[in-house]
C-alpha cells in the first residue's frame, strides 16, 4: 500500500466514492490506485473548470463531498471560478491537488507554483501531505473539514512521493459534523419580535431552501409572516406540494421597494441581503431603513428546528400554503423564455433537478416551472457564469435515477462546454438548454445601471455574442450528443417533450 | 474624466494597445472608456484562459503588454492556468481585475473574494486601485513592473468606484526598464572556466533564444563549445539562417545521458536544468555529477552582449553555423505527426509564428521544420496545456502581417476551444492544427515512468479520449470556421499548403 492507495482508501471508508478528475504525471499514482478501489468512480472532465462545478453539484444533491482530482496550481486554478461558486453554495468538496514530490519542489519545476495560496481564498481547509504516513489522517480530516457546517471546498495538496512512497496507515474514519438547533433564546427572540413587528419577513437561504424546511416556513407564513428566500440558493425544492417563498429580488431599488415597509427581517440559513453588484448612488444593503434584524439561525446551525420551534412560539398553523399543481397550455409562437419555461413545466418527470445557469432567461423558466411537478432547483450561487453544464454533471452522478435539467445562457455554457463530453462518456441522463440570444445580454442591461452610458462601437464588441453566431448545434454534435435547435415554441415543446421520454444526455438550442 | 478613462489613458500612453477582456457588470465603465480611445483595440474572449493566454502571445511577439480585462476574482481565476505559462515565460501582461467598490467589499456579496491572495502566485507586482485618483500613478506603476526585468504578468485591481469616480489625474508616463549587460567578471569567469573544461556547454534559455542571440552563440559552436537551448522557449528563432542549438531532452534520464562528460554548464538567460516531474529514484537536477555550473548573464540581462563578449574573449570566429533552406520531399501515407511536420516546412512562409502546445506530436513537427524558411516558435513554458489556441489569438493580434500556425494536442486543445471563435470575430490570420489521437497521450508514457504500473479499468479511463471521440471538424464549425479532417499525409500536405495561400482562420484535424 502508498500513500495514494492510502488516500483513496481513507476517502471510500468515508462515503467519498466520486471522483471528478483531469490528472498530469503528478497524479498517476492515484489513478493508478483507483484501479484497486472500485468503488471510486472516477469521471474524466475534458477541462478542470468541469471538475470543480461537478463535485458541486455532486455534493448539493448527495450531500457528501466528491472529491476532484487537479494537476498541481495551473489545473487548481482552472477549477477556481466553479470552487468560488462551490464556496458560495457552502459545498462540501475535498480537492486532491497534485504537486511535485516534496524535494523536487525546491528546484522551482515549470509547473512549480505556490499551491497554498492559491487555494486560500477558496478553502475552508488547506494542508499539505508532506509524507506517505500522513496522508490518511489528513484526508480524514479534509472530508470532516468539508462537512464544516456550513461546508463548502477544502484542499489537500497531495505531493508526489506522498502519493508513491509505501504507507502503513490503515484508511482513518472522520468524524461527520452535526448541526446544531439554534438557541432557545434565538427562538424566543425572534418570536418575541416578530409578534411586536407590524411587518416581518423571514428570509431563507441554504438548508432553509430544502424540502423539509420549506415545510416548516409555510407555517410562518399561515401565521401572517411573509416568507421570503435569497435570490440564489443551493439546492431549492419547487413545484407542486411545495411551499413558495417570495424570492429577493436581483437588483437592489427593486429589492427595496417590494420590502417597503418592512420593519423586521429574520434571518433563517442566511445573513444581511446585499446588492449583487454596487451601482452609484444606489443603496449596498437590501434592508429598508430603520428595519430591525436578527438571526434565528446561522448557516451552521438545523435550520428545521429553528423555524418549528419558531412556528410553535407564534402558535402558527400545524401546516402552510403550497403550490398547486398547474400545468401550462402549449405555447404558440416565437420561442422566448417564458414559453420554454411552460414547456419545461409541462414536460419534466416528478423529481427533476433543474440546474440553472441561465443569467436573463431563468426568470422566464422559474415562472413556468412554479406550479410544475415537484422538482429541485440549483442556482449559480457565487456569480461565476459555467456552472449549469458542470453542476449538471455532478448531480448526475450523484442522482442516476432522477432526471436532470441543465439551462445556460449561450454565453454561459460557453465557459464550461466541454462537460458536454462527460455527459456523453459517461451516458448521464441530462438535457441540456441552451438559450442562445448571441449577446452577454445582462451586460447590455448592467451597463445603463452603472452610469456607463451607451454602448459605443469599442463597448458594443465587448458585449455582443453574435458575430460569429455560434452554432450550438454542430458544436453539442462535435462532442458526440444529440442536438436540435428550436425557433418556436412549437418546436421547443416538441423537442423537450421527447427529451424527457428518453434516457441519456441530449440537447437543445432555444433560439430565442 | 473618470478613473476608467485615466487608466485607459495611461495604458495607451504606455503603449498598451491591445486588451483581452472578458467584463462583467464591474467592468463595465472601463468597457464604456474604450470607446473614447479607439487607440486601444478590445478583443472580447469567451473565457478568461483565452484571454490571458492571448496576452501571453501578443507579449511574446509586440515586446510590450497587452492588458487583460477580468471579472472579480472568479474572472481572474480562469485565466490563472494562462498566467502561470506566462510566468514562466517571464511576459510583460498587465491584467486589470475588477473588483466591487471599495465600500461594497465589506458586505460579502456573492462574487466578492480575496483577490489581492488569488493573484499572489502569478504576479510579480499587486495593487489595488482604492482611489480614482490613484487609478493612473498605478496603471504606470503596473506598465513598469511587467517589463522586469525579466518581466511578466501583473495584477491591478480596480475597483468598480474608482473606475466610476471624477479622476483629474494625467497619463502617467512609466520608465521602461533596460537590461543590463552582464558584468565583465561574469564574462571573465565564463571564458576562464570554459577554457579550463574538457567539455564545455552553454544553456541558452528566454532572451538568449531571439534571433539576435542565436546568431552570436553560434559562435561559441564555432568555437568548439556545445550550445544547448531549454526545452521550452518562449520565442524562439528557427529555420534557415538561423543557429540551431541542441535541445535540453524533455526525459531527465535522456537528457543527463546526452551531457555525459560534460565537465561545465554556463547558463545564458537560463538557471539550472530540472526535471520537468520527479520520478521515483531519477534526478532533479538535470546536471551531471562533477559538472561545474556557472552563469553568464541572468534572465534580467542582455544575453546579446554578455555572449558577444564571451565570443571575443574566447576569440571565436566572427560567426557560426546556421541551418540550410531544406524542404522535405511531400509524403505519403498514413498521417503521423513527422509527416504534418514536413508538410508544414515545406508550405510555412518566411516570418510565420508557430505557437505549440501539441505535447507528444511537437516533435514530429519540430523535426521536419528544422531547416523549413525561417520562422518563430512559441513554446509551452509552464506546463498548463490549453495555451496553443489562445496563444496564436494573441500573436496574430500582435503580429497581423505574419502567418501564425496553432499546433495543439487534442487534450490541450480542448482546455480553450472557445478561442477558435475569437480567430472568426477578429479575422486572424492563424492556421489551427489539432493533432487528434484521442488520448492523453503523454499520460500513458507518464503512467509507466512513475512507476504507476498499467493501468487497469478505472486508471485507464483517465487517460483516454476516444469514447466518445470528439468530432473538431464539427465542433470548428460550429465557431464558424472552416475545417477539415485530414486522414493522410496527401491530404494534410493539400489541406495545409492551401491554408498557407489564403487569410484568416481555417482548421486542420490531423487524424493520427
Amino acid at each position: 500500500m502508498n500513500g495514494a492507495d492510502a488516500l483513496i482508501s481513507t476517502l471510500v471508508a468515508n462515503e467519498v466514492t466520486a471522483c471528478f478528475a483531469n490528472p498530469g504525471t503528478s497524479e498517476m499514482q492515484f489513478v493508478a490506485a483507483l484501479d484497486g478501489k472500485p468503488e471510486m468512480r472516477p469521471v474524466l472532465c475534458l477541462f478542470e473548470g468541469v471538475a470543480t462545478g461537478a463535485a458541486d453539484g455532486y455534493g448539493r444533491i448527495a450531500d457528501k463531498p466528491a472529491c476532484t482530482l487537479l494537476h498541481l496550481g495551473p489545473g487548481y486554478g482552472n477549477g477556481v471560478a466553479n470552487l468560488h461558486n462551490a464556496r458560495r453554495a457552502y459545498t462540501p468538496i475535498v480537492n486532491v491537488v497534485g504537486d511535485h514530490a516534496t524535494y523536487h519542489r525546491q528546484y522551482d519545476a515549470p509547473l512549480n507554483s505556490d499551491i497554498a495560496t492559491l487555494v486560500k481564498p477558496n478553502s475552508l481547509w488547506v494542508r499539505s501531505a508532506d509524507s506517505a504516513d500522513a496522508v490518511a489522517g489528513l484526508a480524514a480530516e479534509a472530508v470532516a473539514a468539508s462537512y464544516g457546517p456550513p461546508g463548502g471546498p477544502v484542499s489537500l495538496i497531495l505531493p508526489a512521493d506522498s502519493a508513491w512512497l509505501p504507507a502503513s496507515t490503515e484508511p482513518v474514519i472522520a468524524q461527520k459534523p452535526t448541526r446544531p438547533a439554534p438557541s432557545s433564546q434565538a427562538v424566543d427572540a425572534a418570536a418575541k419580535a416578530i409578534k411586536a413587528a407590524k411587518k416581518p419577513v423571514v428570509l431563507l437561504g441554504g438548508q432553509a431552501c430544502r424540502a423539509d424546511a420549506l415545510a416548516v416556513a409555510a407555517r410562518l407564513e399561515a401565521a401572517g409572516v411573509t416568507v421570503y428566500s435569497d435570490t440564489f440558493v443551493p439546492r431549492q425544492a419547487r413545484g407542486a406540494g411545495v411551499f413558495l417563498p417570495k424570492k429577493m429580488q436581483y437588483f437592489g431599488e427593486m429589492a427595496l421597494a417590494e420590502l417597503e415597509g418592512v420593519d423586521l427581517m429574520v434571518f433563517v440559513g442566511t445573513a444581511m441581503p446585499v446588492a449583487f453588484f454596487a451601482y452609484p448612488d444606489r443603496p449596498s444593503v437590501l434592508v429598508p431603513e430603520g428595519c430591525g434584524t436578527l438571526t434565528l439561525a446561522e448557516r451552521s446551525e438545523d435550520p428545521v428546528a429553528g423555524l418549528a420551534a419558531l412556528a410553535d412560539a407564534l402558535g402558527a398553523p400545524a401546516s402552510g400554503p403550497s403550490q398547486p399543481l398547474a400545468l401550462p397550455e402549449a405555447p404558440t409562437g416565437a420561442l422566448n423564455a417564458y414559453f420554454a419555461g411552460a414547456s419545461i413545466a409541462r414536460h419534466m418527470p416528478e423529481n427533476a433537478i433543474v440546474c440553472d445557469d441561465a443569467v436573463t432567461s431563468g426568470t422566464g423558466v422559474a415562472t413556468g416551472t412554479a406550479t410544475a411537478r415537484p422538482h429541485e432547483v440549483l442556482a449559480l450561487t457565487g456569480g461565476a457564469i459555467g456552472i449549469g453544464l458542470p453542476l449538471a454533471v455532478g448531480a448526475a452522478v450523484a442522482a442516476p435515477d432522477r432526471k436532470v435539467i441543465s439551462l445556460n445562457g449561450d454565453g454561459a455554457a460557453m465557459y464550461t462546454v466541454q462537460a458536454l463530453w462527460t455527459m456523453v462518456r459517461e451516458n448521464l441522463d441530462i438535457t441540456v438548454v441552451v438559450f442562445a440570444n448571441h449577446t452577454y445580454r445582462i451586460l447590455n442591461v448592467e451597463m445603463t445601471r452603472t452610469g456607463a452610458g451607451k454602448a459605443g462601437p469599442s463597448a458594443a464588441k465587448l458585449l455582443d455574442l453574435g458575430d460569429p453566431k455560434i452554432d450550438w448545434v454542430s458544436m453539442a454534435r462535435g462532442f458526440g450528443l444529440s442536438a436540435v435547435r428550436c425557433e418556436t415554441a412549437e418546436a421547443f415543446d416538441a423537442a423537450f417533450a421527447a427529451a424527457m421520454t428518453q434516457k441519456g444526455p441530449t440537447f437543445i438550442e432555444a433560439a430565442i
